[in-house]
């Protein structure tokens, strides 16, 4: 009951994931096979990563064509559909703050099912929620959004937190994957709402900066 | 005797993508290593993420050290006969041709041989035909090819479509493996002369695309 | 014994891969978790594909999160100290070129242990040193190291040759550690302080570059 809660957000992270790639790719004006490429690696990309790190072979989307599929399909509709959108860009921070808090939780759930360590769990959580947006960010010539100022990695980070604590003290497991996407999905949409961000580095001495 | 023809074909395309590598290599005016590694990393790059998706341990260069070896001594040669060619970069687009339909061949009849679903190894074809340029271009510091105009994702899914319909349909390996190389090689020849390319994404709003 | 040995440098070059990782965080100006995220990457990259091309799993620092934790807490440390540093650019290259001497001889010990051919040991000890450091500059933006001028990459192959040559010769292995660790470092210093690079390709018509 729980394990499918985890595995239909983890089929609507792909499925926001892919629009936030197939937006990349409507920037950068490419044809419909690009659409379906650069959605498809963003969508699987963070879980594809998690698979081969934890050993879990072969990867998922392998064992299960149709998440790839899914993938390709709502790529191919963003690439009739995006115009519809009045700001792409806005749009694709927000697909992808929602994917990023659902591929918190369900990556260090599958992490957490394989018997890891806590800290290990969560840090296979941050990677999967991230990686995906760094594969997409990567591939289209962008810079990649962790360098971007607003709070990105501590909303993964925290959420993925909140769901591994939550699950380790036997709370109910709904109850712990509700928090963790809360948790991640509001840190990060208040820090695009507000453009909040954490203290950042700022060195002393100008100079020795280059 | 398929499989025979799909190693010599996988060797060549070793090769190809060695000298695309090195070529970028020269473009960047690197050393002899700087040469070795990135076109061995161009050469192994497609088949090693294959392979790695796919569960194959250790991948294929290490249980095969000769496929590493001649990636070395192809980027070496290049190193010293690359100012033959009288136009890198276009020489650099045609070995990459021969590379794409090469690898969306025999990449998909790897996976094939592995008995995975069809349209997964039509995806493993891909992924193995174009995964060498991205890798190379990203470490070269190039703009990824798969962002240009002409048609190029394309050529290697329908060369490895074709070849995978064939298969499942029971054709004669041979034809198989020519058709769909010559499927993959001549659309994207026929985008390199003519400049063709598939209708692209264009925004119905100019001013919502930052 | 020596095993022991090889243990420890791995250790201390997952400290100082995970400072020079930080500095590019606080290059970019990042706030503390994305200093730990770039530093953990940093440290932990090279030997994760190691870790993957060989088939090892899970990863190392999935069996021992202890070696994930360190480069966290190393990360954070250096989020609070870099101001100290006079010139944060020039240490950065100073800290990798100890990483790199480290990691090309215990990514070379790591790939002999489990019985590969020397070629492939040396390549893995290359592939272990530079990784790191290439991930860490397409994270954080930067133009990847391997393309500077200096000697880089020749410097983790000649190290990580002299360690497998050695080893194979069955010379005492605390012998065969040393010599590589002080051949690759010794070239990168020296390559630092004269500026020193081997011949590099120059192009004899210019304007076939393009």
């Amino acid at each position: 009951m729980v394990q499918t809660l985890i595995t239909i957000l983890d089929w609507f992270g792909l499925c926001v994931f892919s629009v936030t790639g197939a937006l990349v790719a409507s920037r950068k004006r490419m044809d419909i096979v690009g659409f379906a490429l650069l959605g498809s690696v963003t969508g699987i990309g963070g879980g594809t990563i998690r698979d081969v790190l934890l050993g879990i072979q072969p990867v998922f989307w392998i064992k299960e064509p149709a998440t790839l599929l899914i993938c390709v399909i709502v790529s191919c509709i963003t690439f009739f559909t995006a115009h519809i959108l009045h700001h792409r860009y806005r749009s694709l921070l927000w697909f992808d703050a929602i994917g990023l808090a659902l591929f918190a939780v369900t990556g260090a759930g599958s992490a957490l099912a394989h018997n890891v360590n806590p800290m290990i769990a969560i840090a296979m959580g941050v990677a999967t929620a991230t990686f995906g947006g760094i594969i997409r960010d990567i591939l289209g010539g962008e810079s990649p959004i962790i360098l971007r100022q607003q709070i990105y990695i501590t909303a993964a980070l925290m959420g993925s937190a909140v769901f591994v604590a939550l699950s380790s003290f036997h709370a109910s497991q709904d109850i712990a994957v509700v928090s963790g996407f809360v948790t991640a999905f509001s840190l990060r949409a208040a820090a695009l709402y507000w453009g909040l961000s954490l203290p950042r580095y700022h060195p002393r001495d100008a100079q020795d900066d280059e």
